[in-house]
């Protein structure tokens, strides 16, 4: 398996992020501080490292793939903040420094999150694409986070918590929605960016899916083996909650059996698209084996 | 001064919303309950109101200006879920009725208020107006509603509670942010979606800026001299939380008299586009004359 090097896609979204959120120093200091502290210094860029290795397979111009990017990642920068607050997951911690709330204060956490969802979908404004295309990847990106998508997710997440009994099915439907939508627009983004044909496109959200549930799969068992330093976050939140997880559902050895099974799925559905889908190939591993 | 029976708009824009919003009976119910409560039955609906005005004085097929109304309506409803939340302006009552945090309980009232600013560009995908048309429309309402918009407004409003000094110009700027850029916006996407010539676009801007500026007067009059029960909300909190406002800073008398200043400043802006602004000037006067 080929190795690759995400660093210049790393580089690329942090100067597009940077460049795309308002500055410090200009007025209402305290909000922008804030978004920029949710938004930068840290974090995997997963979403955006699918948008440009999507993108990329398809033969999109890197320059166009940009602004997705950017908006994907806002996104999801704006739902942790979010998810972070007391009235939600109430975590101190995230990405090895303190969440929004506890570095500055509630009411700023709350704007902050609701200023960086306005500034994603202003980013795709401006992609340089067809207005055709970039309505396309509007109407994808707002999708896949509203009710159908990460709020709704979201929402069946709080209320599978504090032990209320959720089944298999329930919990790959939340999963599919809070953590999957999202990813799955990554992807999107990048092939609607490319032109890529429907064909395609359909192995692309079966990848996209499997990836989705691959990712929360591995968070669960995260969350039960690993440790807080190495997480950036705090492990042992979801026992301590009574989350419904895949350990709790499934026990530990049926969910490592489960994500094996997740990676072949995506070899599989990557497989006929030949070495183009090389980027991707290794944004799944890196899913299945990561630490944090 | 011509009446106008703004019923047949109101009667159109709650239909659509009501379209628009997930039905209660799904799930997750608890969250689409939640954009219900916060969306419906309620609501002055000036926003919607101003992208019919605008739109058919402009020539657009009513039918295209559904989506835009529907769209500013669903951002001004979720700002409302998230200012009421604790930790901004702590609020119980709107409308007359239980704000949402109280109604279903903060971490719904969070999400509702995210989802419903998702649902709101996704319906201006949706529009039938072409993609340029779209995506003019789409980037208008992400930065009315963004930093440079509404929650930089918002922020700005946090840092100006508690007693700190603020002059008349900072005041004006935070509300032409807060309330002024969403009612531009409303203005806006109805010219946009009637393809008003720029001239026109010009001087309905500095209607809606006189608009906005006069409609927080009226709201800063109306704590200082309305009741609850009017108001549907709790009066005299500026006081109480030393909130700057136009009173604070003029007095009641100067700020009476700026309003109708603000009155004339919309009917000159109004005047060269003759009776086909009519409805426009029946919206003026209501924001000037309203009790609640």
């Amino acid at each position: 398996m080929p190795e690759v090097d995400f660093a210049p896609w790393r580089t690329r979204v942090d100067a597009a992020l940077a460049s795309a959120l308002p500055s410090a120093d200009q007025s209402p200091q305290r909000l922008h501080g804030a978004m920029r502290h949710a938004a930068l210094d840290g974090g995997k860029r997963m979403r955006p490292l699918l948008v440009y290795a999507t993108g990329t397979a398809f033969g999109a111009d890197v320059a166009s793939l940009d602004a997705p990017a950017v908006a994907v990642e806002l996104i999801h920068a704006y739902s942790l903040v979010h998810d972070d607050l007391p009235a939600m997951d109430d975590d101190a911690l995230r990405r090895g420094k303190p969440t929004v709330h506890i570095a500055f204060d509630e009411a700023t956490a709350i704007l902050a999150g609701d200023a960086l969802q306005s500034l994603a979908f202003e980013q795709l404004t401006q992609a340089p694409l067809s207005a055709d295309l970039r309505v396309a990847m509007l109407a994808e990106l707002a999708q896949a986070a509203g009710v159908r998508g990460m709020c709704g997710g979201q929402a069946l997440d709080i209320d599978a918590t504090g032990g209320v009994a959720i089944d298999l099915p329930a919990l790959q439907r939340l999963h599919a929605m809070k953590t999957g939508a999202l990813i799955r627009a990554s992807v999107r983004l990048g092939a609607i960016a490319a032109g890529a044909e429907a064909a395609s496109r359909a192995r692309l959200d079966t990848f996209a899916d499997a990836l989705g549930l691959a990712f929360q799969v591995r968070d669960d068992l995260l969350d039960v083996e690993g440790d807080s330093a190495a997480l950036g976050k705090t492990a042992g939140k979801d026992a301590a909650q009574q989350k419904a997880t895949f350990p709790a559902l499934l026990g530990l050895d049926a969910t490592r059996a489960r994500l094996q099974q997740l990676a072949t799925d995506m070899r599989d559905a990557l497989a006929p698209l030949g070495p183009r889908a090389d980027a991707l190939a290794a944004l799944a591993r890196a899913a299945v084996e990561r630490t944090h």
